[in-house]
C-alpha cells in the first residue's frame, strides 16, 4: 500500500471540511483508509504529506488536447473567424501522428497543473487514447463528429471502432463517449443518428451548445428555438449529457438543463477571450445544475490551467451579478471536481477523497510565500494557489507526478516533437 | 558589467517586435546596450539567455502590500462589510512590525512572479521602505490618508516626515507621493490640505476613485457629481495622480481623465473578487489614457500575480465589449510595464528595455510545456505564462532572483515571521 502520512486533506464530500494532519492509504487503484496510522496495513511506500494539502485531482470538463499545436497561433480574433479562418483550415491539414504529440504535451501540462482527468472531444482519437494510456491519466474520449453529407458513417463508424477499442481499457481509465459538435454543424437527422449509436453502445453524450449569442440567434432563425430546446425536442438530452459552455441560455433552456440532468461545463478562460460572454453560471448552480469546469482547447485559452479557471469561475461571475457572494470559493473548487468527476459519469468512482474511491488526488505544496498566512486554504486554493503549486500528481493509486517532476512521460522528448509537428503543421 | 547573452528581447518601445538571439550589457543600474556582443566592454558576470525572454520587469500600479497578512481572511463579502466589518477593525491593531513582516512576505511574492517595481498605499511607510531597501525593489511609497478630525495634521505630517526621510533614497529606488485614501473618506478641505502638502513637495498624488458605484452614487448626492469631476474641480487632477480602479466612469469622467493626464490603475482581480464590476478599459485606452494594471492588496485578489492581472485585462475585456479585439495582448502587456512606468512618474527610466534605462528587467524561462509551441511570444505573455516561469529578476542592475532563488531576501524567515504575526493580529 502507499501511504501519504501527515497530511491535511481537503475531501470535497459535502462539507467544507479540512481534515488536519491525517493520512492517506492507497491499495492499488483504490483509497483504503483515510485517518488515524494502521499498525497492521502493509506499506511498500510513503509519500511525506507535511506542508501538504490533499485534495481531488482536477477534472477538465471540456477541452481539444490535440490544439495545444495551435496554441499562441491565432489569437485577439473573433470566434467564427478564428474557427473558419485560421483554425479549421489549419487543422484539415491534422495527422494521427500530430494529434499523438500534441495531446501528450497536454497531458504534461495537465499533471503539472493538477488535472487528472479530461473530456476530450477532437479527431484521431485512438492516438489520444495511446497517449492517454502511456500518461497514467483517466479521460472521457469522444470523436468530435462534424457533419460530413457525402461521407455520413464514416465518422460514425470511427466512433464506433473506438468505443470498441478503448473503452474501458487502461484499466479502466478510458471512457468513450459519442459527440456530435455542435447542433449548428450537425443536422437534426445526423444527431438521430448519433443518439441511435449512443444508444446503441450505451454510452454519454459531449456536445457544444449556445456558446455565443450568433449561434442562439440563428438556431431561432433555423428552427424557431433556442440550441437547447432543439437538442431537447430531438430527445438528446435524455442520455447523460456533457454540454459545453451553455453560455447563452435563458430561463427556459436552464429549466430543460435542470430537467434533464444535463451537466455543463462552463469555460470561462475560453468564452471570455473569444468575447463568447458569460455564462449564467451562479443562477444554473442555484437551481441545482451540476456545473463542471473546463479550459476549452488551449488555443483559445491558451493554456490547460483548471486552476485559473476556478479562479476565474470564482471571480467573474461576482461582477457579472454585482454580488460578492457569487460562486464561492468552495463552489468553484466543486465545479471542477464533484461536479466534473459527475459530468464524465464518474460520479462515484473520482472528485472526492473517499474510502472505496479510486485514488485520484493531488498535493499541494502549501509551503509557498503566496500560500502564507493560512487563515482559509479554501480561499487560498479559489483565488491565490498556482498551478506550479501541485506537487504531487496520482491516478488510479499511481504517481504521475513527484515534486514536480512528471514520471510517466518523457517531457523533453514530448516539448521537442510537439514543437517540431507544430511548425510543420503550418507550414503544410 | 553584467551581459545576458543569447536572449530573446521585448524591449515594449512602441512596436511588438521581439529580438532573437541577442544581448543585454548592464554597467552598473543601467542598460548599456542590447545587440551585438561587444568585445571592448568588461564583463564581470554572465547570465545564459538560452531559451529565456528578457522583458522590463512588471510595474504593479496600485497595491497595499502591508495586507498581505489578511490574505485569505475574509473572502466571499461585499466591499463595504469587507472593510467595515473585517478589514479596518483588524487593521487597527496592526503594528509597525506587523506591516513590516507583511510587506516583506509581499516582496518576496513579487519578485518571484516578475513584478520590480510597486506603487504602495499603507501606512507604518517607513517599514515599508525599510524593507524595499533590503529586497532590492523600486517602489512609490505613499501614506493612505483617511480624515482624522480629531488630529487633522498628524497623517499629513507622516507624509511629510516620510518624504524627507525616504523619498530618492536606496540609490533612487524609493519615490514618495500624497495619498489621500478616497473622497468618500476625506472631505473637500482635508484634500485641499493635501494637495498642498503634495504642491510643497512638489511630487504626486495617489488616490482611489470611482471603485464601486456605490460610491458613484453617494458623490452624487452629496456633491451632485462624480467623485472624478469632484477632484477635478477641486484641482488634484492638477497634479501628477495614479487613480486606482476607475471603475464607475461615463464618459464625461473619462474626457477628464484624458484631459488632466491622470493614469488610471485597473485591478482586475480585485475588481471583479469584491463584485465592483467591470472598468471600461478598452474605451480609456482608445482614449489615449495610460491605463496602467495592479493588483490591489492581496486580502483581495488574493495574490500579487501581475500575470494573473495581464491575463485577465486581456480576455475580461473582450466578453465585456462582445469584441475579441478588445485589449489585445501587447496592449494588456503594455499596462503592466510602459503605463505602469510613467504611471508612477518613471516613465524615463522604466518601462521599456532601452539603453539608457535603468536595468529593471525579467527572465522568462520559455521551457515549460504549456509555453510550447512558440508560434507568437506576445500571446504566450498574455494568454498562457504562470507566475512562476519568471526565472531571473533584475532591479537597478542587481539580480534579485536568479533560476528562481531569491537572493536578497530570507524567504524562509519571512514566511515564518508573517505567519506569525498574521496569527497573533487576528487574535488580539
Amino acid at each position: 500500500m502507499l501511504l501519504i502520512k501527515n497530511v491535511d486533506v481537503l475531501p470535497m464530500n459535502s462539507n467544507e471540511e479540512i481534515i488536519k494532519n491525517t493520512n492517506i492509504y492507497i491499495d492499488r487503484s483504490n483509497i483504503k483508509h483515510i485517518g488515524e496510522i494502521r499498525e497492521d496495513f502493509e506499506i511498500t511506500r510513503v509519500v511525506d504529506g507535511k506542508n501538504k494539502l490533499a485534495m481531488p485531482g482536477l477534472v477538465n470538463g471540456h477541452t481539444h488536447i490535440g490544439m495545444s499545436l495551435l496554441r499562441n497561433f491565432a489569437d485577439d480574433l473573433p470566434l467564427q473567424d478564428w474557427l473558419t479562418k485560421k483554425i479549421w483550415p489549419t487543422e484539415a491539414n491534422l495527422t494521427g501522428e500530430d494529434v499523438y504529440w500534441g495531446s501528450l504535451l497536454s497531458m504534461v501540462e495537465m499533471i503539472e497543473s493538477g488535472t487528472t482527468a479530461f473530456c476530450d472531444m477532437y479527431f484521431f482519437m485512438e492516438e489520444v487514447a495511446k497517449g492517454l494510456e502511456k500518461s497514467g491519466m483517466r479521460g472521457v474520449l469522444t470523436r468530435g463528429l462534424i457533419e460530413d453529407k457525402d461521407n455520413p458513417n464514416t465518422k460514425l463508424n470511427e466512433t464506433r471502432d473506438m468505443f470498441n477499442n478503448w473503452n474501458g481499457k487502461a484499466n479502466g481509465r478510458i471512457k468513450v463517449m459519442v459527440a456530435p459538435h455542435a447542433p449548428y454543424t450537425c443536422s437534426p437527422e445526423f444527431l438521430i443518428k448519433i443518439m441511435e449509436l449512443a444508444g446503441d453502445l450505451n454510452t454519454g453524450i459531449h456536445i457544444h451548445l449556445s456558446e455565443t449569442k450568433k449561434e442562439v440567434e440563428d438556431s431561432f432563425n433555423i428552427y424557431g428555438k433556442s440550441p437547447i430546446k432543439h437538442v431537447y425536442d430531438l430527445g438528446l438530452l435524455d442520455f447523460h449529457t456533457i454540454a459545453a459552455h451553455c453560455v447563452h441560455v435563458d430561463d427556459d433552456d436552464i429549466e430543460m438543463l435542470y430537467e434533464k440532468n444535463v451537466y455543463p461545463v462552463n469555460n470561462p478562460g475560453s468564452n471570455l477571450k473569444l468575447a463568447s460572454g458569460f455564462a449564467p453560471v451562479d443562477k444554473m448552480l442555484k437551481k441545482g445544475i451540476k456545473v463542471a469546469l473546463g479550459t476549452d482547447g488551449s488555443s483559445s485559452n491558451n493554456n490547460l490551467n483548471m486552476f485559473e479557471e476556478i479562479n476565474l469561475a470564482a471571480i467573474v461571475n461576482k461582477s457579472v451579478n454585482l454580488d460578492a457572494t457569487s460562486v464561492p470559493a468552495y463552489k468553484a473548487i466543486e465545479m471542477a471536481t464533484v461536479n466534473g468527476a459527475e459530468a464524465l459519469d464518474l460520479g462515484g468512482e473520482i472528485g472526492s477523497l473517499e474510502e472505496g474511491k479510486k485514488a485520484d488526488l493531488i498535493l499541494i505544496d502549501l509551503d509557498k510565500p503566496h500560500l502564507y498566512p493560512r487563515h482559509n486554504l479554501i480561499s487560498a486554493l479559489a483565488y491565490g494557489v498556482q498551478a506550479s503549486d501541485v506537487d504531487t500528481v496520482i491516478v488510479d493509486g499511481n504517481i504521475l507526478m513527484e515534486k514536480r517532476i512528471v514520471k510517466t512521460l518523457d517531457v523533453e522528448k514530448i516539448k521537442y516533437m510537439a514543437n517540431k509537428h507544430a511548425k510543420s503543421l503550418i507550414n503544410r
